[in-house]
């Protein structure tokens, strides 16, 4: 099964939004059984709308289109995409009645320009739109599909896991399921090497994708239930941990969750209090965790000290640790997370400090160098690394890594 | 001068690495007098890749590719293209001396396939590219010509910037400069209607951008020289200058600065020393201040008092201010401010307090109230916002809202 995508939309041709659209639904068509070998974009122009749909269309099962299905005159793409395949446009009462109620919902009244949102080509089944006004849709017409999606990236992804994915493995005849086992420690390439035989299967599959410090993998099963899918899954993750488990820490039902809300929930969970001391990452680590709601009933404060004056003051680093060993030392790292904890009287402590360059290297410590710290009560630890990068990746390495020594703190099963 | 741009490669098409070249290169095209009317992204497949380009060129001017110059076998952007306009691949000594001092200034050995990256189509004009080992080339053709381009983002901008622009530019007889002022306080579409009537020029021209709260007016011109083009570029910034000047409080040379590094810079120039009281940004506004190199001369510290206990330990805010008002009250942002300045001992403090939901909100304060207050010795600001979006908008919104106090604060010229 061949899908082709073609993004609709001149703020999208012009570059003033990035096409994250595209990016996600591709990662995410293989877990379906689909191929995908083009991807184009055109903006606000029928004429070309219609050439790129009809191009698509000659090389491809399924075409899928994102954007141009708002009530405005710039939004063709249902209109021309039911022109190309010789389709009328017809008014759908169901979409009608919940457009409606939509603007009554809200005690506004629907400017007539809106009811073009719920006219869609003879014969297409629509895909609900919990997030927006427009719903998506399929027509199916001569053995090939045109499917239609909104443009905005947070009603376009909930409606490519809900409605597309379930739509093109039905085609195929089934469901499927995907888990995401998230891996530190381990670069992408290692990652692969430990399970390149898994990596060849067409089903279940497994797929890395790496991110800064991260990689995920994801597994997928199409079958003809989802209980066969996930019996499938089973013996796949097993032999994944067989051999990468050490580097796992978490697994996971979505994709792309990150490290910080995967702490900052177990964290919640856990009902232990924490409190943050960083230079060198200035307040990313808090801001990283803060992402996560719910998150302010377990972090008291984050003191981003990052003169010597601030480390003395508000963390009681002693002078001489500061003379003697530096701001960037394991003692210095080790004082920072035991005086968090115990000035802003929580369970746990966690530090940073290093050098993020440009600026800032000696002889004997480089740019890169960084130590992050964890205290409790009961013990104390300290990571010493040697970073790569830009001044921004080795920041946000480094605050992989402090959260990772929560991580560890917090121990209990991956799953979560 | 019609334009398309040809993405390359298996990582993109599939969604691991999303398209920010493509978003950037058609950002700027227009600056250049070209039109951008199809984007295509392919694997590193020869076939296709051979057939998206005979489809670009027979409907375009100029084609740009990205990505596929590096030294493996899947790098086939240049044979294939030399290919299609039947030309020869020859080696280029200039960028195989380079290349060869790249590896020899880094101690480390040339593997044989590196060498590929000096092969370029007979005729071609290279591309320098300071950062990385594949220089560029652009291939005059038939009236037509294929630009090749290297994939990774940090070589693939700065080559645009210092090559591409100009070299169409050129093509169609000239030299092109820009300039970029920034707006805060104001929505784009009410940014646009103040300005609507000058951006319908086509020499010089006015192109707003829009992020999250921030407005940014790109100012271009093509002449025969600089003087001309700086000339033309006068009377333009005045005439925007008069419509929107109140809003505008930055013009840079470079897109997409931000307002943080632009406040960090200023800040840094002053001599002035600042410390941070952040409760909703939860170290967000430290982060974006610490993205600029040299902060910490002027940074003292920044203190993420999530907790109203915090807040009265650290900050000195009173218990009475805390229970009479609340937390996200006028009273408390100005005691953080003022809390934080003393405390640190800084000239400048700034503080952010507020509801950045899902939950928290009360009858009578709703998700998105936010106060941000500064104090120095002579004086106290508090502003109080009402913000709409999702969490994460509001906190960025929030810091914006704050950074501005602090660019107010330092005063002085837009230019900077």
């Amino acid at each position: 099964m061949i899908v082709e995508i073609v993004s609709v939309g001149t703020e999208l041709l012009m570059g003033q939004i990035v096409n994250t659209d595209a990016a996600y639904l591709a990662r995410r068509l293989p877990e379906a059984g689909a191929s995908l070998y083009h991807q184009v974009t055109v903006g606000d122009n029928p004429e070309r709308l219609r050439e790129a749909l009809l191009c698509a269309l000659s090389r491809s099962d399924v075409v899928i289109t994102s954007g141009g299905l708002g009530p405005t005159k710039d939004d063709l793409t249902k209109d021309v995409a039911a022109d190309a395949l010789g389709l009328p446009m017809e008014l759908n009462p169901e979409a009608e009645r919940r457009l409606r109620g939509y603007f009554e919902s809200r005690g506004r009244s629907m400017a007539s320009n809106n009811l073009r949102q719920a006219y869609f080509a003879r014969g297409a089944a629509l895909f609900p739109n919990p997030y927006g006004t427009a719903p998506g849709c399929v027509i199916e017409r001569g053995g090939k599909a045109v499917i239609h999606l909104p443009g905005p990236p947070r009603e376009f992804m909930p409606m490519v896991d809900a409605s597309v994915l379930p739509y093109l493995a039905a085609r195929l005849g089934g469901v499927i399921r995907s888990r995401y086992l998230r891996l530190f420690g381990i670069g992408e390439s290692d990652a692969e090497t430990l399970v390149a035989d898994l990596m060849d299967e067409s089903n279940p599959t497994l797929a890395p994708y790496c991110s800064l410090g991260e990689v995920q993998f994801r597994l997928s099963a199409r079958a003809r239930s989802v209980e066969e899918a996930e019996s499938a899954l089973d013996p796949l993750e097993r032999a994944v941990l067989d051999r990468a488990g050490q580097f796992v820490y978490a697994k996971t039902d979505i994709p792309d969750d990150t490290m910080a809300c995967i702490a900052a929930r177990r964290l919640i969970q856990s009902g232990k209090r924490i409190a943050l001391a960083e230079s060198l990452t200035g307040g990313l680590l808090a801001a990283s965790l803060v992402a996560q709601p719910g998150v302010s009933s377990v972090l008291e404060e984050a003191i981003v000290s990052y003169a010597n004056s601030s480390k003395i003051r508000r963390l009681g680093v002693s002078e001489e640790s500061l003379r003697e060993h530096g701001a960037v030392s394991e003692r210095v790292a080790q004082e920072m997370a035991e005086g968090i904890r115990k000035s802003a009287g929580v369970d746990i402590g966690i530090s940073t400090t290093g050098i993020a360059g440009p600026d800032g290297a000696t002889a004997i410590k480089p740019v890169g160098l960084v130590y992050a710290a964890l205290s409790t009560k009961d013990r104390a630890v300290v990571k010493r690394l040697e970073l790569n990068g830009r001044r921004d990746d080795i920041r946000l390495l480094a605050c992989l890594h402090a959260t990772k020594l929560l991580l560890d703190e917090l121990g209990g099963a991956y799953g979560g």
